[in-house]
């Protein structure tokens, strides 16, 4: 399964959310992420997202695809994800 | 064509970047917007967002999908948009 998660979080969240969605996802902008991965890990990760998570202020969506296939990316200006596979 | 778009703005740019992209998709989360588009309306919005973006600092990403049925959404925590639907 292929999927893009975004999240939106408060400020003293934010680096959790971070460091979690690192662990099983490809960071490609700001707090957007990338990548495959299994229904089981992705149930993992939302389960951990929301105990970071205050879900009365804090959003997290996920975009879903069985295949990477139907999607089509096309990225304008700066590619922010150059920087994340350096460190 | 249904669309995803995300942007990253320097802050200055960013309310003119919000305003367009409401003129074209649905804001679902801070710079994450959705929604059906034609490839001709999209051309246009990229020509548009291009003269506001600073292309060195600045990134904007669009996962195009033919058919909004290859995409599932799922949505934790608050729904950002129920605001967006009052303004």
């Amino acid at each position: 399964m292929y999927v893009i998660l975004v999240y939106d979080c408060g400020e003293r969240r934010v680096a959790k959310m971070l460091k979690l969605c690192r662990q099983y996802l490809n960071w490609i902008q700001n707090s957007v992420f990338e990548g495959e991965i299994s229904e089981v890990k992705l149930k993992e990760m939302l389960f951990k997202a929301r105990k970071i998570m205050d879900e009365e202020e804090d959003s997290l969506i996920i975009f879903k695809s069985t295949d990477e296939k139907w999607l089509h990316k096309e990225v304008i200006g700066k590619e922010k994800n150059e920087l994340d596979n350096l460190l």
